[in-house]
């Protein structure tokens, strides 16, 4: 069975008489984004404030278990209380303050990871400083290891009962916008901190501050001796290093057009369902701009040769960190043969008339493991579905993005 | 003495009569990016490639001590053959396969850091399967230390013998934008590498493949012991992991307009010279799209609420791994009341009119340490020089990006 696909959400301020709307078109706020909470980023460091915030009744949580959520049923998450998580992570994982954890820091004892994503200004409630006011929203590793394991097996037992369960794979596509980018968020940040125990710069374990939004490299380490915990140097405590702060990788995404602006470009991966195809992407590397990563991708995965580079929107795309940035490009005059042979991603890439794309969109969009819709001819072109930006970028070209038409 | 300011790169591809160049004008190529080199990714595992690139006449290279870059002046790289690194990178690093090499992996032995950065192709000579030519270019890192120390300080003697010299600082914005561009790519390849020396997911060492775009975490390693060189097992091992590759931060950087589009808002910070003010900008947190950080960042420094944002352009910045994505946002109305208590990052905000930054573009703008224009008035608006990304957002605002007047 397909699963319902969400609309795409709304952007933030739907401003739609602004001179840039008027000039560029309403913003095309792909799926993963549209957050309704505001993450107070400042405040992470303040532990009063997340204390408060965790113990007040509006409190919310999102409770993960090897990464993957607690959910209801596909299409809605599931949360979770301050009293229900509290045997996991203690009465008040923010009690002490950040200076003082970190001195006390003992990398054999295991902390589960918290993250704060921010607050939702639609319910207000909880009040700080008279500023910042909001249901605060937390997300919980409560998967059961070392420490916790008899009190998270205990909880997932009484979650699971209630019919509660926890998602496997990437059904997350289904989730309502707003939903999907609070997910997303939990998701991004609770892989980062499993994904980075060690510190890159020294190699010992590091320790998770600013609420889940950091990682430091504790001077001291009481697991190493209690009488002569202190570490060698590092690099990452002179100054800030990057290394401290959660990766996002940008990944360029384009739709292509021919230098006549009538045919767009598309390819297949092999493991790829038959008659599926669609925008080319890759990592953007060192040191280029998103318009170079764009003209470099399509050459080598395609032969094809670029010109101008237009971006188009984002999307934020937790799996697990990458920030895809969504582009239009055009092929120069005698650019357009297509090459396979440079890099071998590709089991096929070809043009696409506009009206092929156009029927494509409105009759063979699905997930991955989906079937097409019902007016859907075998044989017919399958494209993805409109949770993903390869979809929004040819829905933008078919309407006229690269032509004289209005460009969203 | 102001360093002489370089042009801005044209676009790789200048098709002046694209109908996107048509619909959204010229492409605007930043600093630092432009680069004339192809980079021919999917070639650098290929060490039958990087051994015959290393060794053919016309190879290039560019040599960094302690991640400063030779020169021969602040507005010109110097550049070596391979003669010269041959004494610190041996006769032929790529001599073995990629492979083998891990295979024989040994974190006790220091092995200089090498990066292929890719072939100039308006230099025909070296060739490879037909399809591949141009000049190839490396970067290598000749810093005296460990086994290579006296054959590094050897040959740093005999080029500043020569009159050439090891850069300070980021004077780097004074070289030809295409020297700027290539450099860049060397300086962000060979910062990370020396930033990330251990596996942040198992705290061993790790070591550098790919012609330095990866690095990885070997299963054996021969200073543990010859007879048991095992390691434990590592994440990075199981599939492919974005720890094993160059991290890219990518950054928002944004001209706000009011809700009217009659005037900018700028900011400053504490340590800038008095009457410098820029375009607020900051890091692209996970699961935000550029357009949710751009809100988010405007609202934190300023107070100021956003709504439309229209991405502008980009711009590599390797101080150490950032991509600055340039975006011009409109105010609301009723959200344009500067706040500066919710983050303490600026020391003021203030909004501008277009007059006012058209003029400080014409005769304020400069480096951070030098002087403005010789047109300059004490007390007038100070601004970023061409070579950043800021100026040429205020300069597309100016001009009317954000109004009916053409974009760019």
């Amino acid at each position: 069975m397909p699963l319902p696909q969400p609309d795409l959400p709304e952007p933030a301020h739907p401003d739609v008489d602004s001179m840039l709307s008027r000039k560029f078109g309403k913003e095309v706020a792909n799926y993963f984004s549209g957050s309704p909470l505001n993450r107070v980023s400042f405040l992470r460091p303040d532990h009063s404030f997340l204390s408060a915030a965790l113990k007040h009744p509006s409190s919310t949580f999102l409770l993960f278990n090897k990464l993957e959520p607690l959910i209801k049923s596909p299409t809605a998450l599931a949360t979770a209380t301050y009293a229900e998580v509290r045997p996991i992570i203690g009465d008040d994982p923010f009690e002490k303050t950040e200076e003082d954890l970190i001195k006390e820091y003992n990398s054999s004892q295991y902390v589960p990871q918290i993250v704060f994503l921010g607050l939702d200004e639609k319910h207000e409630g909880f009040v700080y400083k008279d500023w910042y006011k909001g249901q605060p929203w937390f997300a919980v590793d409560v998967t059961p290891t070392k420490s916790v394991t008899e009190a998270a097996e205990k909880l997932i037992a009484e979650l699971t009962g209630r019919g509660l369960e926890f998602s496997k794979g990437r059904m997350h596509l289904s989730l309502p916008a707003q939903e999907a980018a609070v997910y997303a968020e939990a998701r991004h940040l609770l892989d980062w901190n499993a994904r980075n125990p060690y510190c890159a710069a020294c190699g010992y374990p590091t320790m998770s501050v600013n609420a889940g939004f950091k990682r430091t490299c504790p001077p001291k380490d009481i697991a190493l001796s209690v009488q002569n915990p202190e570490r060698p140097p590092c690099a990452t405590r002179t100054g800030i290093s990057n290394l401290s702060f959660p990766r996002t990788d940008p990944t360029v995404i384009m739709a292509v057009v021919s230098a006549d602006g009538q045919k767009i470009l598309l390819g297949r991966q092999k493991r790829w369902p038959k008659y599926w195809y669609s925008t080319l992407a890759g990592f953007l590397e060192p040191a280029e701009s998103v318009e170079e990563a764009v003209r470099r991708e399509v050459w080598e995965e395609s032969g094809i040769h670029l010109g101008r580079v237009v971006i188009h929107s984002t999307q934020p795309w937790p799996y697990p960190a990458n920030l895809m940035i969504g582009a239009v490009g055009q092929a120069v005059p005698g650019g357009e043969e297509v090459h396979l042979g440079h890099d071998a991603e590709l089991e096929d890439a070809k043009w696409f008339t506009a009206d092929e794309v156009r029927e494509a969109l409105r009759v063979g969009t699905s997930g991955l493991g989906e079937n097409a819709g019902p007016e859907y001819k075998e044989g017919g072109l399958r494209l993805p579905p409109k949770t993903a930006i390869a979809n929004q970028l040819m829905t933008a070209v078919v309407n006229g993005f690269a032509t004289g038409a209005p460009m969203i």
